[in-house]
C-alpha cells in the first residue's frame, strides 16, 4: 500500500529547498523501506508561460491523487509577470480551501545548538517545545463580504469579515486536545474575547468542548495581545496552542524567534479525515519564497526537511523514522552545519545543498 | 491659560500607580510652575455601588472639561460585581470613540539599565527607540455588523467586522509622517494587504499621502506577521510604525519586551485637533488592571509616569520638562532601583510608592 506523495516547489527559494527534501524522501524510500511515490510537479511562471496556469492541470491531478503534498512556497520575483486573477485562481490560500486544510500545525522547537544565533537569551529559550495549532481555512482570511467600496462623500471603505462557526471551532479545537494528550496535555487558547464576539463565541466552544470531551488536559486561555507578550517573554510554558486564522498568521512568526530562525520551522496543514481512513495534508516551511535570496543555494533547507518529519509521523505513521530525520537534523547542527540565516558572524556558512549533504550524512551515521 | 488635567485612577492597580503620578505632577506645579488644574474622578466599582455608573457624571463632566485624562486601568477582580451592560456604558472603548481618540502613540525605548531582566539578548536591545502609533477608534473594533448569530442547522456563527476608510487611514498616517519628521524621518505601515482588502487600500492611501505631502520621509511597507517577527529579532531598525487597531494591539504588546518589561511602557491617545487648535488626549501606561497584584502596592508605576512625560510634551509644549522627568526615571534606574517586575532574582524589590519617591528624589536632585 504505496502512500502517494507530491512534490511541488513552486517558486523562489521553493523548488531550492524542495530538492534537498526530496534526497531525504529518495533516501526514506532506499534505505528505510518507507513505502512511497513521489510525483513531481510544477508551479509557478513556467507553467504559466507554457499553459496559462500557475496551477497546471498536470500538478492539480498529482495533488488531487495524493495523500500528503510537499509544498516549496509561493511568490517569486516572477510574481509581477503573471496577472493577478491567473495568480488567484491557483493560489495557496485556494488550496487550502480546496483540500479544506483546516487544522495548521506548526511545532516550535529551540535547538540548544542554535542559542547563540538567537535574540532571545538562552535561559529562555531553554525547554521551548510548541506546537501553534492555527485554524487555517476560515476567520477573516476567508470571510464575506469583503472588498472595497466607494462612499457617497467620495471616499473609499475597504471591510473584510472575521467569522467562525460552531463546527469550524470544534474541530480546530478537537485537533489541538488530541495533540495534547500525546504530549504535555496542555492547551492554551488564544483570542480576544474582550472585544470581538467572534472570539466569545470562539472561547464558549473551546471550554465546552473541553468540558464534554476532553476534561483530562488543562486547559487555559490568553488574549491575542498578551500571548504575544508571553511568547517572547516566556515561551517555555507553551504545550499545545490553539487560535484563529489571523491571530495564528502573527503569533507563529512572532514566536519563530524562540527557534533560533524563521528557516528552521516547518508546518503541517491537516484536512478532514474521509470514509476510509485517510487525511490529506500538505507539509510546507513556514517561511516563504524569500526573492532577495531566491536561486543563490544559500537558503536554509531545515523547514523543508524537518516537514518531511511531519509528514513520516503524521501521514506514514512512521514515528520510528520521524524520530530518526530529526535526530539527524540536530546532529548536523551539532558538528556547526549552518546555512547563513543561522551562522555565527565569520562562521562558515554552507550552501542549500551542503546542508542537505550533512543531513544525509548524519543519517547515514545514526 | 491653566490646562486641565482629570486624573483617574479607575481599578485593579490603576490608583495605585497614577497615585504616583499625581506626586509627579503636584511636583511640576510646585516646583517648574507648569500651569495645570488637576481634578480627580473615580472610575469603577466604588461610584458604580454609589451610582449605579462605572463612569459617573461627575467624572463624565471632569472629563470633557480636561484638556488632557490621566487615566490609570479598567478592569479590576471587582469587575464581575457590576453588570456587563453597566460596565460597557463605560468602557474605556466608549471613550476612545467618544473623544474620538484615534492616535494611540506607544514609545518602545529599551533601557540599558533593564538590559539584565529582558528576555531579548543586549546587543537586540541596543538602540532600540521607536514608537508604534495604533489607530484606536476603527477597524475590527467598532465594526459593524458583528454579533453572534443562530444558523438553521443549530450551529451557531460569530461574526465581526474589519473596516477602514479613506480618511480613517489617512490622520493617522499624517500623524505617523508628522511624528516621523520630529524624530530619524522613516515610517514603517503595517498591513495585510496579501490578503485583505481593507489593507490593500490602506496600503493605497498612504502611499497616496506620502506622495502628495510626505516624499521627504522614508515610507516601508511590513506584512503583520514579518512585522512580528522583525520586532523580536532586530527591533532597533523601526524609528515609527503605523498600523490599525488589532494589529497594533497585538505588535505593540510584542513589543513591550524589547523594553524589558510592560510596566515601563507608557502612551497617549490624541483626538483630532479643534478649531481652537486644542487636542483632547488621554494618557495612561500600556499595562492593565492586573488584579494579581492590585492592593499589594508592588506594581510598577513607571508606565504611568512615563506617560506624564508624554503629557508634559504633547499636552503641555514643555519639552524641557518631558526631558527633565524621563532623565529622572533614567536616574532612579540606575541607580538600581526596582520594583518587582523589573528587579532581578535575589536583588531588593521596591514598592510602588518607593518607586515614586526614587523618581521624585532623581528629579530634585537633577
Ligand atoms: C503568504 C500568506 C498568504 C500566508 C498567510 O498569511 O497565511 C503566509 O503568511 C503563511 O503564514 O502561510
Ligand atoms: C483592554 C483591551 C480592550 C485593550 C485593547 O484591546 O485595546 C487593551 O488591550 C489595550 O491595548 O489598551
Amino acid at each position: 500500500n504505496m502512500v502517494k506523495v507530491a512534490v511541488v516547489g513552486g517558486e523562489g527559494i521553493g523548488p531550492e529547498v524542495t530538492a534537498q527534501s526530496q534526497r531525504i524522501l529518495n533516501w526514506f524510500a532506499a534505505k528505510r523501506g518507507v513505502p512511497m511515490t513521489l510525483r513531481e510537479a510544477q508551479y509557478g511562471i513556467i507553467p504559466y508561460l507554457a499553459t496559462g496556469k500557475v496551477l497546471p492541470d498536470d500538478t492539480v491531478e498529482a495533488m488531487e491523487e495524493a495523500d500528503a503534498i510537499v509544498w516549496g512556497a509561493t511568490g517569486g520575483p516572477e510574481t509581477k509577470e503573471v496577472p493577478a486573477a491567473a495568480r488567484k485562481a491557483g493560489s495557496l490560500l485556494g488550496l487550502r480551501s480546496k483540500y479544506d486544510l483546516y487544522a495548521n500545525l506548526r511545532p516550535i522547537v529551540a535547538n540548544p545548538a542554535l542559542a547563540d544565533s538567537a535574540p532571545l537569551k538562552a535561559h529562555v529559550l531553554k525547554g521551548v517545545d510548541f506546537v501553534i495549532i492555527r485554524e487555517l481555512t476560515s476567520g477573516i482570511y476567508f470571510g464575506e463580504p469583503r472588498g472595497i467600496e466607494m462612499l457617497a462623500d467620495g471616499q473609499r471603505r475597504g471591510f473584510n469579515t472575521e467569522q467562525y462557526t460552531t463546527n469550524q471551532i470544534r474541530r480546530v479545537a478537537r485537533s489541538a486536545f488530541e495533540l495534547a494528550r500525546t504530549r504535555r496535555s496542555k492547551v492554551c487558547s488564544v483570542d480576544k474575547a474582550n472585544v470581538l464576539e467572534t472570539s466569545v463565541l470562539w472561547r464558549e466552544e473551546v471550554i465546552a468542548l473541553h468540558r464534554e470531551e476532553f476534561s483530562d488536559v488543562d486547559l487555559t486561555h490568553l488574549y491575542v495581545d498578551n500571548a504575544a507578550m508571553q511568547i517572547v517573554r516566556e515561551p517555555a510554558q507553551f504545550d499545545v496552542m490553539v487560535t484563529g486564522n489571523i491571530f495564528g498568521d502573527i503569533l507563529s512568526d512572532c514566536a519563530a524567534m524562540a527557534s533560533g530562525s524563521l528557516g528552521m520551522l516547518p508546518s503541517a496543514s491537516l484536512g478532514p479525515v474521509d470514509k476510509f481512513g485517510r487525511r490529506k495534508a500538505l507539509y510546507e516551511p513556514v517561511h516563504g519564497s524569500a526573492p532577495d535570496i531566491a536561486g543563490k543555494g544559500i537558503a536554509n533547507p531545515l523547514g523543508s526537511i524537518l516537514s518531511i518529519a511531519m509528514m513520516l509521523r503524521m501521514t506514514l505513521n512512521r514515528p520510528e523514522d520521524a524520530d530518526l530525520l530529526e535526530k539527524a537534523v540536530d546532529a548536523a547542527l551539532a558538528t556547526g552545519a549552518r546555512t547563513a540565516d543561522i551562522a555565527e558572524p565569520g562562521a562558515k556558512k554552507l550552501s542549500t545543498t551542503e546542508m542537505g549533504d550533512a543531513v544525509l550524512s548524519a543519517l547515514e551515521k545514526i
